[in-house]
């Protein structure tokens, strides 16, 4: 958790920001503007959050120009502050790195292949066949099935499960009890004996700095692979079946499920408990809004939302606003029915 | 499961209730109304399942004074019938209880700081710095990061992933493959590089008296922490993103996600699958029903409901009735407006 | 991976197709229309796909009577061409067989039953009272508490939590990180105390034949327990809650939850993101679609939809389409009451 520190100078250079303030001060991690103390970086960029730049006693706050004038201590100016913060977090705050080597608890398989700089943590479980690139990290209780492969600099944080043949790439970090290539959901009805499974021959592939979330669960492919590419941001408890493909830095956040052989595009975000329903195309710059159902492909970049069927959002606003009043609109088409169509096509509504 | 069973005159004592019936006679375990012998306690509650009083073969039933008269069997008879049918099962059936040490099989730091009545199963893994008090359980398979804090009495059933710095109560139970302090899902967009991780240095923490379900996850704060008050009940395969604060007493059904910044107040009830917009505020005392969507704060106790946007549950459900007949009121519309409209007017309703 | 090979004719006769082709080529494993090579089996089930037929060079294809005159390449002609690929699937592709016996690794307790061609990985726990029928496999990292039955040829993958007394049959597949038998959510409210638990006392029991998602949990019961029959395949990240029980060869997409004690009938399919209340009961042969909200029983075979809560699917379609109009239509009647009603009453339509 501790920085032994460095100059607001220092990180004025690394980042390409304007300071306002003594280059020689020094800050040793981040804080909030209220919390935040003289050895501290805060940053400014929620304007709700204003009212407590007057009073922070942060060592340096990250701030666009616009704000830096009105800032009581130390200012670091970016063009786009929260992403200098981001850097400057990470700088300050890496994730914790542990020692090459592999716990005596661990059951390594002779034919796994590890690269020395690797992590193994205790009561860790790598099959037959697994190839483990130079300084990955595999947390406690994390169980690789047979010919998984681990590109370099990536993380498994614990109890995550990956199992027979799924491939990830570089730098990626995956949260605790993850799944990664389970059984797909795949059921031929018979009418003699129910459902016959349909075996799942493909497998999971994922590209680089792909961060996946505690509980998500990746199907394998049916035929063909589940493809998740490079840079994907998934958040906690999504569900991906077997044959999606997601396009890169696409962002999805927590509870979304999509089903199976539906392709997402490039740059896409995906707001919570979205449902997408299976073989749809979505293109690349769409966005979905919490806890829409889209059961169509989409064709064209923008905002959609609906929890019937999504549509454009500022469509489904208006509407969702008239659904508010609906008992009333329904009133008024009775008065107007009862008065001025035949009396029997009035008793309709009710 | 077999307890060496307790008298009916020691039961009204112990909680309270008048005895109808003889006070020495000996029961051991709970059991329905319909499958109950006559070492059973049952209960009564739900008007719907008062058929099953006439029949039922339970050695004593608790129930209100109002049903009392009709009971065939013995009857204890108390103002919460149902809590003081708890309270009874609760001594009958206690969780069970698992001798104190430390499994051979455990990898447990150094600089861990176990009570000697601790119970650790098979195969855990806990981390440097932790502290875990009198009398907690952490059963097989689990996983403590580094400098996680165990309340006294707590119990961590099977699979369950505790990250660095995660504060637990006294009194837990935590469900099997539960995740606590996992990273929060925050990224800074990066015109060039796609997304920035922003780490997340805050931690959880959880008061006394929580149970949370199963494959839940409960993200660490971004800065900050993520804070589950006392007494706050959680279902299974429940999302709480970082820096959510859940108010005491609140209790929320399976598969509810809650997202980032979000504070939920005290005795609150939200049902299962809704879902919780970020940087909102929820006031105490409200009630929230199934699959609603909430997107904006609740400032007033109530109860609401809507899976377009929650609006108060009254309203929800007339606008909702009025729903399941719009395509008959559209057509009422249309035939309006044909007659009583301009021509063209009326076109717009197909 | 690899298969040994088996003749078309060998194939022809197994599953009762007519054969196109030269019945002594060889096949050894199963790809797409367009991926296929000389000894592969493709099919084509789905007309959106048939481009693809012209151009295949797979070894057979496995299609209906209508369709085989167009293959270009041997063909397997079946009555019903996906069940038949399917069993061909299986044969080719069957789930890893891992060796009999117990690694050194796990945690077996000594009072535990366990056939001697059963398979347990390493890091397993398997608690008192346990017994587990032959030729089953339990993955790594999985967890049974006491008294767990396992039927014959059952498969746990990693990470499965089984909590004491569940009893699970044969043939089952229980994917990566599920959860069996967990806590029930009861919890009896207490003026003083907040929430009272009231203890869950019930079990799980599974039928044969059933297979379980990956992060999907099942609940144990609170009195009784909570019943999956033969057959039923729920797919990731299902909730059941306790008490719920799902009747034979019924099939659930990933994302379900079932509130507690509500029955389900045979023979239903239930499609992603679905909610259903507690205490319900649905009949036999009924279809819901994505995302709906179940809040009363269903007595009708039938196909059901709806967020709000479920209409039959082709009212809810019409109700949907107007949804989508509302806005438009709520003008029309505003413009209508303008004209038509008295003036206060116009009003109410802004």
């Amino acid at each position: 958790m501790s920085h032994s520190g460095i100059s607001l100078g220092e990180l004025a250079v690394r980042f390409g920001c304007a300071l306002k303030g003594d280059p020689h001060a020094m800050v040793n991690h981040v804080a909030t503007l209220q919390s935040a103390s003289s050895d501290a970086v805060a940053f400014l960029v929620n304007a709700k959050y204003k009212t407590h730049l007057a009073t922070t006693q942060a060592g340096v706050v990250v701030v666009d120009e616009a704000v830096a004038a009105e800032s009581p201590v130390p200012a670091l100016i970016a063009k786009n502050p929260y992403l200098t913060y981001a850097q400057i977090a990470s700088l300050l705050h890496p994730l914790p790195h542990y020692p090459a080597g592999v716990h005596p608890s661990a059951v390594v398989d002779a034919t796994a292949i590890i690269d020395p700089s690797v992590h193994i943590a205790p009561n860790v479980v790598i099959g037959a066949g697994c190839q483990i690139a130079a300084r990955s990290q595999v947390g406690p209780g994390c169980v690789l099935g047979e010919r998984v492969t681990l590109g370099a600099d990536t993380r498994l944080m614990a109890n995550v499960t990956v199992c027979d043949d799924s491939v990830i790439g570089e730098r990626c970090i995956i949260n605790p009890n993850a799944v990664i290539g389970s059984e797909g959901f795949g059921f031929a009805p018979d009418a003699l004996n129910g459902w016959v499974k349909v075996p799942q021959v493909g497998k999971v592939r994922i590209g680089n700095d792909v961060e996946i979330g505690a509980s998500t669960t990746i199907d394998r492919g049916a035929l063909g692979d589940t493809v998740i590419e490079d840079g994907v941001k998934l958040d906690n408890q999504i569900q991906i079946a077997h044959n999606v493909h997601v396009g890169a830095h696409t962002a999805m956040a927590a509870c979304v499920g999509v089903s199976g052989s539906t392709t997402i595009g490039r740059h896409c975000m995906i707001a919570g408990q979205v449902g997408i329903a299976g073989h749809l195309s979505i293109c690349d710059h769409v966005v979905i809004t919490g806890k829409s159902l889209v059961s169509a492909s989409i064709r064209k970049p923008g905002v959609y939302s609906g929890s019937l069927h999504v549509e454009e959002a500022a469509t489904f606003r208006r509407n969702a606003a008239r659904f508010a009043k609906l008992d009333e609109l329904a009133k008024a088409v009775r008065r107007l029915a009862v008065r001025h169509l035949p009396a029997d096509d009035g008793d309709k509504i009710d």
